[in-house]
């Protein structure tokens, strides 16, 4: 059923500024996150176009993107240094002066003054800006963001420090083009989930998804052993969109609720550091293949000082004995690389470092250190809390760095399931 | 001074397909790779072009590259499902049937043979190639590179699995492309340094810089604390371009020689390890704020299970007490995040973990826990080894990710300069 719309969303063009994208030191991540938050909004991304910092060049690319789309946004080439051209490009491009821009020098005058650093006349020239254009404040940066309307055809300037860029595009950008070409409400609702891959949960779901409303689509976004199921909703002219798809997840816990570990965009760490903050828990890692990537990632949530208590990285057996107070004995009988050991970590980490769960990893990941029996890729993984421990033994096989991020995932996943298992107690 | 050249070198033009890099689904990497490794063999990149897989915009997309570009490097859409149309688009647009390539099927057969997989039509599809095209044989996958020749422009087509583009790169198109448009040899030489910013590090190699012969340029390219220098030496005519290159390295050691630790691409983990290696020293970290980043990074070098012993992440000062012997009066005088701390951490992980040296990171990752005596980025490292501890404090404060990679970093930087420092004794 084609959704009633005021008028056909306009496609996009990015366009990425800077020979050190061409040459290959900075990985354009920018586009990335403009195409999802533009699709989060409906808008189609017709081509994305990486440019150098030559005026004739920037010009060729500006007259082919408004051929292809209705509105272009531009990152970079707004810095301070003398090949930052984009702003002197655009003022040419659509005729326009260079004038100075009282609220932007403040703006910059109040940054360097905070620093306390000298302003010299090359920050000064961040305020100048084309007359023709409409300035889009940059609260955390000296180079404002700028809109132009050409023609029909919308372009942005922004500069191409990331973090600058997404706010520029979550408080300015967005909402503009949603309000300028009167897009259709669009709601999101995201659910993650861990454990099982896209095709078996998509397997799972099947009836459910092949019954969602028409205005409704589902997209799988699978990364790294976790799956996000994002759920857009394109207006249908009815109220309360957002309730109704609400409503819609029921059905969908009812079938891989125990595979979901989020109703939100969130990491999975992330979510077990809330569930262990609510319950009042707290955890310790013991690591032999992950090398502490387990612990960096607990680590990387904000506040997971609360219920973090620490890690034994054990690479060395020694440490699994000493520090861990694995028996020598299940060393040396099931080795180092056994659910035995992982065990005995887990058991031995949460004791020694007085947390109500530990977990534990150890595996081969290569390249060297395999044998017939235990080749490269052999992980065994475990989780201990207060009513006992559970371990699991996989193959992977992926090279040195994604067995250990794979390897780490999975121990964390474990955790998840454990602490929502229907027989945890503390 | 010009150089000699057979012709002008061609500009390149990537473009790569696939509608998960518009949705941002996948950020493009493969881009930056080939980018650096053009630019390596003397020929620039004109544009990046990221385009749907609708087949009227690809073909949109070639036509104005080949405008720009006498090389176009095309890399996606090359899989075994129905959305992946390059091959299809490229075999129309310059008039070719599509035939079956014997070895490419050979190959095939024999990789779903050694996996034991059902081998289906879609995937006997892979081994069909257009007529007018030249097969670039893929060792590491199922789909072909492919090089194509149309009124003096290449187009050059390889599957977006980055590692499979990379070993097509490598192996058969940058050799290719030399041979073919008779590129002058071009030799580089990389010095990894680390401890200096790049402004720093140019003030004082500027007489260097400047004595340069004018076929051997400089580029700094930076990245988290560390800084490569890659010389690139364009021929001269002259015999023994390389050994004259490495000629010029003994005046820049005099100059920045404890800056560098490496004349190769590497890492400074890497580097730290094969120095351990070598003088046969074993290490431990003990991390609070970098939660195990450090042990992360260490482990991330194959092989390092030869000298790294394990790691303590203290997160709780309980832990610090009961694991790393710090004393509990230290951190009650001094608080966790101090240097009298980190460096109790170093020699408690020393001496509980048994190795010869050990690095200690505290710190105020932020975005809480910050005072007024110590704000969020106050950063603390350690280094104890038989002959003493070392440590320095910092201030960094670039959100809470930022401040955990760089107190990594600086640690590492620490622990080499301690390695190499002229009054080390084991």
């Amino acid at each position: 059923m084609p959704l009633p719309s005021p008028s056909a969303p306009p496609d996009v063009e990015i366009m990425t500024i800077g020979d050190e994208l061409l040459y290959g030191q900075v990985v354009d991540t920018n586009s990335a996150f403009m195409g999802q938050e533009l699709a989060k909004i409906g808008l189609r991304v017709r081509q994305i176009s990486s440019v150098s910092d030559r005026a004739d060049e920037i010009v060729a690319a500006l007259d082919q993107a408004r051929q292809r789309a209705r509105v272009v946004l531009i990152t970079g080439g707004l810095g301070p240094t003398k090949d930052d051209l984009t702003k002197h490009v655009l003022a040419r491009y659509f005729g326009a002066e260079l004038v100075l821009h009282e609220p932007t020098l403040a703006h910059v005058t109040e940054i360097f003054r905070r620093f306390n650093r000298p302003m010299l006349d090359v920050n000064r020239q961040q305020a100048l800006v084309p007359a023709n254009s409409e300035v889009l404040f940059n609260a955390v940066g000296t180079a404002p963001g700028m809109w132009f309307e050409d023609a029909g055809t919308v372009f942005v300037s922004m500069p191409g420090v990331p973090f600058e860029m997404k706010k520029l595009m979550t408080d300015a950008v967005l909402p503009r083009l949603r309000e300028r070409f009167r897009l259709a409400p669009i709601e999101h609702v995201v659910v993650m989930t861990v454990g099982l891959g896209e095709s078996f949960l998509a397997e799972k779901i099947v009836d459910w998804e092949d019954a969602l409303p028409p205005n409704v689509k589902l997209a799988y976004l699978p990364s790294l052993g976790a799956v996000r199921l994002r759920l857009t909703g394109a207006d249908d002219g009815r109220p309360d969109l957002r309730g109704r798809m609400l409503a819609l997840l029921p059905a969908l816990r009812e079938r891989i609720g125990s595979y979901i570990f989020a109703e939100e965009e969130t990491t999975l760490e992330a979510a077990i550091g809330r569930l262990l903050l609510a319950r009042h828990l707290t955890l310790a890692t013991a690591e032999s293949c992950t090398g502490g990537l387990v612990a960096h990632r607990i680590t990387g949530v904000p506040g997971s000082s609360a219920y973090f208590r620490g890690s034994v990285v054990a690479y060395h057996n020694d440490i699994k004995i000493s520090e861990l107070s694995v028996p020598a004995e299940t060393l040396a009988t099931s080795g180092a690389v056994s659910e035995a050991t992982v065990r005995a970590m887990a058991e031995g980490a949460r004791q020694r470092l007085g947390a109500a769960v530990a977990v534990a990893t150890s595996g081969i990941a290569g390249p060297g250190g395999g044998t017939p029996d235990k080749p490269v890729g052999t992980i065994c993984i475990a989780v201990a809390d207060a009513q006992g421990t559970v371990s699991k033994q996989f193959s992977f096989n992926r090279g040195r760095e994604l067995n250990i991020t794979y390897t780490a995932q999975a121990v964390l996943a474990l955790l998840w399931q454990r602490l929502m298992g229907p027989g945890f107690v503390q």
